[in-house]
């Protein structure tokens, strides 16, 4: 199959939010077995001005559903942002995989060259279609699904690359 | 332009190894300014089991020349894997954003559908060309860029998205 907008970006995104579920699942199993307070490790960070490992998945899920949109020239799904546990945590990637899957094909192909303008705090970032998902969306996908991982591993949670790459 | 296996490769990695540089570079006048040891931080990891910093490097720089190399069809470059520097870590990005560059759209377009296997630790991994560089090569790469900034920021350097998404 040929790469294309919709194969660089929802099945990647589908992949990788099942893994971060997964990761997120052995954490709340470890807080279970060592008797540690599931709330350490969701506001856990790796530096004070970091943020906080729910607030990773809250990003590296806004950049799923926000990328997708749009490059479908839909309107973007607001998540209120409220998440404080890891069930929480769970049916918010939970949503996001049901909004990521409900594209098809046709809604995402053919926009590698859409105008894409962002704008970050009043700065304004404009993309082709292509470049936004390769150069912005995913990247940043990948830098808070990996953050997320890497608090969690930093406390001792016991998963390794491959709980990163697919749900084990 | 279009999505193409080179467009969805080539500049992201020359952005996202660039980027890596600098943040590099940020590290190493952060030592100077901090009269800290830069071997520190080169060795530091953010749990005992995990890699250091300099392997952190070796491998995103592996996944951006061998995936190139894979879907190219020529013989990947070895490395020899003996950094211990920052100015090591400088020339070894260096030289693999030369590589990345060596390449042209015609060696990599067109690979979508290539048979990749990748032999790891004895396990067989087979994909096609677009599934390689999508599901495997590029997380793997942003996964290791993104360890290598968590360890840094873990550490104090004072570097922030901007840095890890462009050379600043």
């Amino acid at each position: 199959m040929p790469l294309s907008m919709y194969t660089a970006s929802v099945p990647v995104y589908v992949q990788y939010l099942s893994a971060l579920a997964g990761v997120l699942k052995k954490a709340e199993a470890y807080c279970a077995a060592k008797k540690i307070d599931p709330n350490v490790l969701v506001t856990a960070r790796l530096f004070p001005d970091m943020f906080a490992l729910t607030r990773q998945v809250q990003i590296a899920t806004d950049h799923a559903k926000g990328s997708l949109s749009r490059l479908a020239g839909v309107e973007i799904p607001s998540y209120a942002d409220t998440e404080a546990t890891f069930e929480d945590l769970q049916a918010r990637i939970a949503k996001t995989l049901d909004y990521v899957q409900s594209f098809k094909p046709e809604q995402i192909d053919g926009s590698d060259d859409k105008h894409i303008v962002l704008d970050i705090h009043g700065n304004k970032f404009e993309f082709s279609g292509a470049d936004y998902l390769m150069r912005w969306a995913l990247p940043n996908f990948f830098f808070h699904t990996t953050t997320a991982y890497a608090i969690l591993r930093h406390n001792g949670v016991e998963v390794g690359k491959r709980d990163f790459m697919s749900a084990q």
